[in-house]
């Protein structure tokens, strides 16, 4: 399964080189959860003081592992803690056996670890709908409590992924009062899905200072910004994930501190766009703008109707700069448009004015622009101040031949 | 462009035998608006005292005609009537040359035909963006005129084609008080969208007796269980037109006659269903049936959420009873869904209840029934009395290979 698609053409060249996080270390395990050949379980345990914070889908059928984490925020953080993800089985639509593998994981892994069990953070990934096979991830735990290793991050980021073609990983460095902070963050995911809505799990690491709430705060604030403006499906997971713990081991607060948000922004945004480079089949990575709408709300609808629609993710795939398709998608959006004021841009070739074609437009300068690997779009309503961007792929045969050949 | 794609493998194996009604004629012509060697302009003649009722395209981007057309219903109907309409050129996202094009439209009609110009309706269908060549359809006026014939509507069917892969029709005669009345009516569109958005218009006549208003009611309350129950890629078109003419040429008032809704009902949907069945890339019809709702609008939340899910459409084009991805499109519906309260059957095979698989399901059996040309999705929320039931197609290479290669 992994390792059988080919790797996609908008993957970055290399993993970067990730520094240890003081506070962090990783483990991995191949414990044949569901692949065989490949490490499929990874376990992080974090320093005692380390903070938590988390951000999950919004899906009403949320799987057994998202409603447990989700319970766990915010508690004590004096203890040490710790992060296990299995890949192959998603433990999702698992009835009150679902609950209880999670239950029987976080128990196993609070004895192997010395960790209190409600400070034991799951994530699965894979299959939906079968009985997770948690034996085989719990008579690991001592193998993964014995081989931790503090610069093991790759290896972690290789553990969780189930589709995607390449592991994901990021890094920024901050300066705070002449001292360094790390940040390292890995992901999992290709499009908002993978083999049966297994889907994007994240992991951030830090060793600045966060009090719970104010890391909570921020990971949403630039979640909302980065991992919830990509799209390459419209289809929502039953188990995203995103987790962020700091450590705390610098002694440097960053709580407040301004190039740390930025730096954990341009990190956040990074994985979330490698994220779309995995889309299932891409070839482009399509940067939509919407500007002059409303507000940013109403802009984020219209470039999320653009970005979820079949129609101009294919014409996209064909390289044709085909801003009819865009008009459409505004107009079904629903939310507040005048056809009469819209203006379409491909980079820097003006298509439209105020509802009509530009008549300097030369198809030819678009059609250029079309055949470069990311495209811009940008769309101007003409109504207000309201501006949002979101990130997505082209749709193509690689999308069909993935999700309609999959698991038949 | 046209004939040039495959006939769908889930075209009727013939277009209907429809019978003439009194007080409508049809003429069609090759009037060369973009397309070469095919029809591509028909004009109906509807008799004095012709009610007409329509249902427009929600987008905020709609084309000119169809504003038009929505400002002049519900007026007078004493005067003789006219609908008019090409193929070819959508008139969309034209600005001002867009009013003035469909202005010069009717005006010709209406001296062509000596029909009042608020009693002229026009629909533009095809490539948007471009100026309509207006003056190639009021030059073919007079032709247009001279060649009505009452039996020529599969021509008309066939001239308002544009992806399409088959003309659309369908026929119902209603008894009443011992006599009888006809309803016939044609469709065009391959999905919700065919090139660059030109999409569904359909045209309905009947002979029955109606006052305007409650003819309004009836096409409007029928077109949402029917016209507005299917999806073939969640797009919405800017042109989407319904409109219906009732002559009373047979003297019948259908009003308040359920025989007459009924087989309304039953034309509307059959029309609709065809349009599914030429979805483009389409080798699967789906229905999906959603009950046990909180109420029937959620119903139908959930039931376009799996209607318009590419994993769930990709699944079913591979032929792979993945309900695991039905659970997913439920969840992210937004609509009110407990996980352990579903239950999920294709056709009569039940997979999973209460949120867990059905202990004695066999896949091979589901996998069966996926081989079929018509899929049968059922899910019971198990929550309340809400149902809904809308159609869809399979997401195939062929809808790739029509949209991303289409104008390029």
């Amino acid at each position: 399964m992994a390792g059988t698609l080919t790797k996609s053409p908008l993957a970055p060249a290399f993993f970067p080189d990730l520094p240890p996080v003081d506070g962090v270390m990783f483990a991995t395990v191949a414990a044949g959860v569901r692949y065989s050949g490949r490490t499929d379980v990874m376990l992080a345990k974090l320093a005692a003081g380390t903070s938590i914070a988390g951000v999950f889908t919004k899906s009403t059928t949320r799987a057994a592992p998202v409603l447990d984490c989700q319970a766990k925020l915010g508690g004590d953080t004096a203890a040490p803690a710790a992060i296990l993800v299995n890949s192959g089985n998603a433990n999702a639509f698992t009835g009150k056996n679902g609950q209880a593998s999670v239950t029987a994981i976080c128990d196993a892994v609070s004895s192997a670890c010395d960790v209190p069990v409600n400070r034991v953070f799951t994530s699965s990934t894979g299959v939906i709908g079968e009985p997770l096979a948690h034996e085989r991830i719990t008579e690991n735990l001592a193998v993964l409590n014995d081989s931790q290793d503090a610069s093991a991050i790759e290896a972690a980021a290789q553990a969780i992924m189930t589709t995607d073609t390449f592991a994901k990983g990021a890094h920024q460095t901050v300066q705070i009062d002449g001292k360094n902070v790390q940040i390292v963050g890995i992901a999992k995911g290709s499009g908002m899905i993978a083999p049966d809505m297994a889907t994007m799990l994240v992991y951030i690491f830090t060793d600045a200072v966060f009090e719970q709430s104010a890391l909570q705060f921020l990971v949403a604030e630039i979640s909302d910004r980065t991992f919830n403006c990509i799209t390459v499906d419209s289809d929502t997971s039953t188990s995203d994930t995103v987790l962020m713990a700091a450590t705390g081991a610098s002694g440097i607060d960053a709580a407040d501190n301004q190039n740390f948000a930025d730096a954990l922004h341009t990190l956040m945004l990074d994985l979330a766009q490698q994220v779309v480079r995995d889309g299932e089949g891409a070839t482009k990575l399509v940067e939509v703008c919407v500007t002059g709408a409303v507000d940013d709300k109403i802009a984020r609808t219209h470039a999320l109707a653009i970005a979820n629609s079949p129609l101009v993710k294919t014409a996209i795939a064909g390289e044709d700069p085909n801003w009819g398709r865009i008009v459409m998608a505004i107009g079904k959006s629903g939310a507040p448009a005048d056809r009469d004021l819209i203006s379409i841009s491909f980079g820097d070739v003006n298509v439209a004015t105020k509802g009509w074609v530009n008549p300097d437009y030369v198809e030819a300068n678009a059609a250029a622009l079309m055949k470069k690997q990311k495209i811009d779009i940008t769309v101007d309503l003409g109504m207000g101040d309201g501006t949002a961007t979101v990130w997505t792929c082209d749709l193509t045969h690689g999308y069909i031949e993935i999700n309609a050949d999959y698991r038949s």
